[in-house]
């Protein structure tokens, strides 16, 4: 990507049913504690954008730590989501892998460039999230994350 | 894991229909060169075991590097074999996370305890892997990767 470095890998995540059961696999699968599932926040503070339109659609998230890659668990909740569409369509499954970059919209247009549109949109504390739906050409969704710290 | 450690993760891999396609696709969108594929070797070479027999099953490979994580595109060749099951029930996409481990035994008797079975092993030039089938509990299979060097 044109401004996508060499370490810029940070998550692989994976999409669940059950958060709390899948959690407790991965913990002693791992030997980690349980983590405590967190729900992103409401669309009046994500602003969460699904194919271009406000949606009632969160997630359940829960992450264990491997080095500098994380691995994310996310059991939809509550609406349309490209979350709750991997589960209906392809099952419990690896979603996406994310990416940070220091400019989304650079990274975004680099992507529609290539025929790779952003499907999801959205804010959490501290930045920003777009996933771009990249599974014809890559077979996998990828996600861009950027800090609002420059 | 028992001795699975912090840093460990080392790849994700990606089960494609058309590799020379899929290496393309992501080297535009990396801005990588274009891969050579390579072919896994025959079973005489690499004692590849496909739930316990041996297999004429083996895959081209091709890897993306970002920093100390690799993306490996995997295209199913010649019989069975774990990526060929995967494609031909879930399609194209994330086959697998794959872990450093220092002990391939230990790792995976202490899989094992946990029901999850190794489904397919081999020896590659400098060391051996293993596929566990935790897809029930971890929704992704793990690949254990050992060195032959201690």
């Amino acid at each position: 990507m044109s401004n996508l470095g060499g370490d810029a890998v940070c998550q692989v995540a994976v999409v669940v049913k059950n958060i709390e059961q899948a959690a407790q696999a991965y913990a002693r699968v791992f030997n980690q504690p349980v983590p405590e599932p967190r729900l992103t926040g409401p669309e009046a503070e994500t602003h969460i954008r699904y194919k271009g339109q406000p949606t009632e659609g969160r997630a359940k998230l829960a992450f264990f730590k491997f080095g500098n890659l994380s691995v994310e668990l996310i059991e939809p909740v509550g609406g349309p989501s490209t979350w709750q569409e991997h589960l209906d369509t392809r099952g419990e499954g690896v979603h996406h892998i994310a990416f940070r970059v220091p400019d989304m919209e650079e990274s975004l247009a680099h992507l529609n460039a290539q025929g790779i549109p952003a499907v999801q949109r959205g804010d959490f504390k501290g930045g920003s999230y777009a996933y771009c739906d990249s599974t014809k050409d890559l077979k996998v969704v990828l996600e861009l994350l950027a800090s609002d710290k420059k």
